[in-house]
């Protein structure tokens, strides 16, 4: 038992975590989940690599705007584009959604999917995280990535479900998560098939197909799986309705909240430029879900502070 | 070598098949594929089960119409439903497009996605070929079911692409095809999440989100996979974008089409009321796609036969 999780510390969490999967693997057992329905989905951001202070795909998107601005001289008076690139980040913000829309779009489509894989997997080569200095794709979560390996060890099937864009998470997701570009489920522009050149290709076009938060997590969950997950894991009320869903089903199911309590080794806040951890905390006890302390509970957060 | 795909006569088909899979999973070979990119879509209808003379789906529309007329008597005078009422399905079909999505959203929205589901299974426990009186789960072709099972067996992921209903088939292929529904990638319509009576639900929309048919394979292979298969099966001009797309790479791929060429023992046509094999035919030599001749291939085409 020591070997497993060995980044959790002893307490609640690990606990709960283990017996919910000593319990729907029991075969025979009154609460034995047959592999096949042993779903469990995870959010990306704040729960499975960090966040703070940004979404890594928002410093890619700025960073592309930078790189794309010699080909686009009109950015430079041009808002959105002008404040990004006197790297005033607020002011770019200041439109909202569709400033950071126009942003989106401008470095996400109009090439083929072959391009833009290549494109996030050079980015994801060199960037950095602006404060400790790592690479991105170093900053993720030990204890998630020990937490995934075991549940896959008992057969779980294991999904990202994320707002992130599908196609910026599928390059490197596998490498990183061992999870797989077919068990990704993001947030997704519209494509096209067509030729270039005599070759089909498909080209990324500059429409939102389908945003993948909120209540649209469980929506995604239905249409891509197809089947209720049994455990979710998120870490702030983007994540609410994966929870309640996967978790109101009366058989068992496990949810679970990370929580950025460690301002030491990590970020501590409740709430952040991209979202805020509020409904679902106040609903965590009645509803039994799990809350993880990230300072109490993980003895260790990323893998380089060894 | 007897002992595999038993269902296929020896000849120019079942020996591609057999030289394609060998190439592949040889190690140190120069085509070997990796595992995990060892992905098979398959189209379903008239691929995988019998689409002949309607799609079965067309049949639970029907069928579902006259079920739901009692609750709702004013289709008696309105068409298309009227006509489908009175038996007369070119009339019904007569608005073309605009009139089928009228009847499909009528027979398909407005429920849960767990309604849906039972509905689903309820129909299919029952309902019946009109020509040969079998249940249309046992109209699926035996050769493919060996098909499945052979490209399985050497670590093949095998997915359904289709332009029939997602949830429609998901209630049942894992049953017939050994496909898990997170497998299945097919049209659907909006859903949205919402709490009935307190519980959570997810509520099926009438209004189409997407047409999984023609260009729209490989954009949903892309969207849905996330990785060009190696393999594709298929029968129609439906398919022909998912062909082109799976042999376009520079990689080792199989594409292949199902003739229906026997009269007998099955359905003889290119050309239905569903649909029709003509571009995809005439590329298939080009392009190197093997042609399946039903007659000529299949030494059994149902189960039930023997």
């Amino acid at each position: 038992m020591t070997d497993l999780l060995p980044s959790w510390n002893n307490g609640i969490a690990r606990q709960a975590i283990l017996d919910f999967v000593a319990r729907v693997i029991t075969e025979n057992g009154p609460d034995f989940v047959p592999p096949a329905d042993r779903i469990a989905t995870f959010d990306n951001d704040g729960t499975l690599w960090c966040e703070y202070p940004m979404y890594v795909q928002a410093f890619f998107v700025f960073d592309r705007i930078k790189t794309l601005a010699a080909q686009n001289p009109h950015w430079y008076t041009q808002e959105p584009f002008a404040s990004v690139l006197k790297g005033d980040l607020k002011a770019a913000l200041a439109g909202e959604e569709h400033a950071l829309m126009e942003l989106v779009m401008a470095t996400h489509a109009g090439m083929t999917t072959d391009e833009f894989t290549a494109i996030v997997k050079d980015w994801l080569a060199t960037a950095k995280h602006p404060i400790t200095q790592k690479l991105f794709t170093e900053m993720v979560y030990q204890p998630m990535l020990e937490l995934l390996d075991y549940l896959r060890s008992h057969d779980f099937k294991t999904f990202i479900v994320s707002g992130g864009g599908v196609e910026f998470m599928r390059p490197w997701v596998e490498r990183v998560y061992g999870i797989p570009p077919e068990q990704v489920i993001g947030s997704s522009i519209k494509t096209r098939f067509e030729r270039r050149e005599g070759k089909p290709v498909i080209v990324r076009l500059p429409e939102l197909l389908f945003f993948d938060d909120k209540e649209g997590k469980p929506a995604a969950i239905q249409h891509y799986i197809g089947r209720r997950p049994i455990a979710a894991f998120g870490n702030s009320d983007g994540d609410l309705q994966m929870l309640q869903w996967t978790t109101a089903d009366p058989g068992p199911s496990l949810g679970l909240i990370v929580r950025h309590t460690d301002g030491d080794r990590e970020f501590a806040y409740d709430k952040s430029a991209m979202g805020s951890l509020d409904v679902a905390l106040t609903e965590a006890p009645q509803q039994g879900w799990v809350v993880v302390d990230m300072k109490q509970d993980w003895r260790q957060i990323f893998a380089f502070e060894s």
